[in-house]
């Protein structure tokens, strides 16, 4: 694994990247990929860690130069990709590039558009800038997962803030010594810790990686040096961070395979490893209806890393719910629901599912992978159920259609939008690719008559 | 070494503190890091690297609320934090915490002063939310240093987004809680790499420090909650970045022993650790005045970091320069100059100090210690002289005065100010503890006439 010129091979290709080098199905993933993170800025921008963020970052906004998604303030890029970043990952709704947890589009896509609002910039330009955002990011996270995630590092946010300056220094068409800078910017501001978890810091993380990543494209444009070996070099990112460094899962097969290929999509308001478990007990609900009122005790067998992720046993908060798998059988179960409105405090302290959390109890079982889980329900009577998951929906054996990404999107924005306004954003994210400017994106996004300057 | 309630403890500490409980030389020593912190920044503000960094961020500030010192843009308080962070560490000049090598004023410092332009903030409540934030950076580094540092870690940047947060979540009035949270704000913040010394990025991670730091306290007190266990929870700030976590240098002896006691202020403008060296050089050049010229070769004996840290054989530029030992010996022996002005590219790529230094060997030796070295210089005749420093002037064995600050602050400053103003802005600074509004000191700090906003 040579560590010679990776920092500059991976600016280099992508400084040097065109869209007709993408394949189609990339460039459809991507589309893909900004649908859902748009939605899911919108559906998170009432949750009060926006609120507060907002709260704060409007006493030290600049210039009104673009807009937070689905509520219209205007702040100064780099703030509206810090809380368009925020928004889109409060509900843990967004999307997962699942070979390492990496949640690809915050970082990248928040950080886009909000540059994108600062100068004309056309669908086909941002399509390409998220395209290498996301293969930058992933492709970084590949060469130190797993053992960096172990460590505890947040790595949407660790490795989210390379992907936000190569998309941010593609739109600003930084040449391959800047592009190599501003990598090595980003890593010297890589950060956000798993401790943070269940608080309103982990959406923070690909907040600031979006706004990290957009000043470090800025700052490599005005000249700005840093290391050119940020990423190898022997006190660079890659070993001080993580104790795996694989270069080649970040300088072989450039624009021949393709991580951003790879995302995927959440069917549930929470972190991916539940996804199994929530899945079969929504199936299960489907099969027994008011039988679910019968459940003695629930038993789990799930990959190890659902209990070290979410294995909180008594959530205060929503935020907390999502990390309790007990929470989200439960909820389930009896509300047959794993969409943000199961992740709120009213859910977490619902009496009826505080009592049937306290009766699931899970094993972990190395032999079970992440997207598989084996469910056992006892009802009071004896009777026993079971329910095996092999692939969960939204895997990528079972990805969302176009069709599911759409009532996803729907039924986050029409609180926010309404309708027809919905169906408006809706329609022009499908298409942002062939705009000439993709400002009109964000114009969509907000309320009716709500638009206004921090 | 129990880690209960470690981030708490140091939280509610920080806010109960008074400048009545600290002892009269901790608050002496905080007024000499005050005049060592705004002598450096106004002498930095002309470096290139602060220029570039203006120049991205510009875009994006905010209201006028706070000033670059020496300079007087008036950026937002964040971007001035930053900037200010910069231009006061940029030419490596600033003070050191010797135990940990952390350079506390920079983050701190540059964070309280511009947040205090925002509201009128008294000479006392800005002294004594310095030397807390002072205190909790160096106690969190003793905690890890030196398994941190020799990661690869920056502790100027990792630990002082603490002493920034600590600082300004004085100044905002925070209560023990929200301390806790800013702290842990800070914390998944916490960011530098080693990698990334001898160019631009160096100094900008005191910058981001103070920024960091300042916003994570912002967000505290707008109710933006973090763990309350940000630095010693299993997966929590120690455990991620260092090997070595002693929390008992956080929590024990708090408001009795006093780490902000023992700040150190550089007589020269480099990394401490060729301090020693450039003494003996400039001690030896004194003795044998002309005869420098007939030096056939120079060897050292010092301290292993000497040569980890500036090891550097052909430095090409001015900061490149002040990671070289063989450049700072060669310039402090023909130039007797160990002053910002021996790190100017002009000096790196001087044909005599280039010459001079290619005849300059270093060894390590486990038994030298930092602030020692040991020279022998031999002349083309075969003569030999030796010279031993015990203890490198600008040390804790040999401080310097408050004269010898007052002459590092003129010449940083008169270039900038000019006579007058600097003697304004001096005599200022001493006595910065008795003003009603601080913000004095940042007007002072202004040359005539070039007070503008961003």
């Amino acid at each position: 694994m040579s560590d010679q010129g990776v920092t500059r091979t991976l600016a280099r290709w992508a400084v040097e990247c065109r869209l007709a080098d993408i394949p189609q199905d990339v460039r459809d993933q991507g589309v893909r990929t900004f649908v859902n993170w748009l939605g899911c800025a919108v559906g998170g921008v009432s949750h009060e860690t926006v609120d507060r963020a907002l709260d704060a970052v409007r006493l030290f906004s600049g210039p009104a130069q673009a807009t937070v998604i689905g509520r219209g303030d205007r702040l100064d890029a780099l703030h509206a990709a810090l809380i368009n970043g925020v928004s889109s990952h409060v509900l843990d709704y967004d999307d997962t590039h699942l070979k390492t947890i990496i949640h690809p589009a915050g970082p990248v896509a928040s950080a886009a558009l909000a540059v994108a609002e600062m100068q004309p910039v056309s669908g086909a330009d941002l399509l390409a800038a998220m395209i290498v955002g996301v293969e930058v990011e992933c492709r970084i996270g590949n060469a130190v997962y797993p053992d960096h995630y172990d460590r505890g590092w947040h790595i949407t946010g660790t490795a989210g803030v390379f992907g936000a300056a190569a998309a941010v220094g593609r739109l600003l068409g930084l040449d391959e010594q800047r592009m190599t800078w501003a990598l090595g910017i980003a890593a010297t501001q890589s950060s956000g810790l798993r401790e943070m978890f269940g608080t309103m810091c982990k959406s923070f993380h690909p907040g600031r990686a979006a706004q990290n990543g957009a000043l470090a494209a800025f700052l490599a444009k005005s000249g700005f040096d840093s290391s050119e070996r940020g990423i190898e070099a022997p006190r660079g990112w890659a070993n001080v961070v993580s104790t795996k460094q694989d270069y080649t899962e970040i300088t072989e097969g450039l624009g021949k395979t393709w991580e951003a290929g790879l995302n995927s999509y959440k069917p549930f308001a929470c972190g991916i490893v539940i996804h199994p478990t929530i899945d079969a007990c929504i199936q299960l609900r489907e099969e027994i209806g008011d039988e679910v009122r019968n459940i003695e005790k629930v038993e789990l067998r799930t990959h190890p890393l659902v209990l070290e992720l979410t294995g909180k046993t008594a959530p205060r908060t929503g935020l907390e719910g999502k990390f309790s798998v007990f929470h989200a059988a439960a909820t389930a179960l009896l509300r047959g629901d794993g969409t943000p409105t199961a992740f709120t405090d009213e859910a977490v302290n619902d009496p009826s599912i505080v009592e049937l959390r306290g009766r699931v109890k899970a094993e972990t079982d190395q032999s079970i992978h992440e997207d598989q889980v084996e469910m056992t329900v006892t009802f009071h009577d004896g009777r026993q159920v079971n329910r095996r998951i092999e692939h969960a929906i939204g895997s990528l054996d079972r990805p969302l259609t176009d069709e599911e990404l759409d009532r996803k999107f729907i039924k986050q924005s029409e609180a926010i939008l309404g309708k027809e306004g919905t169906e408006r954003l809706l329609s022009a994210a499908w298409r942002f690719a062939e705009m000439d400017d993709v400002a009109e994106i964000a114009r969509l996004s907000v309320p009716n008559g709500t638009a206004t300057s921090a």
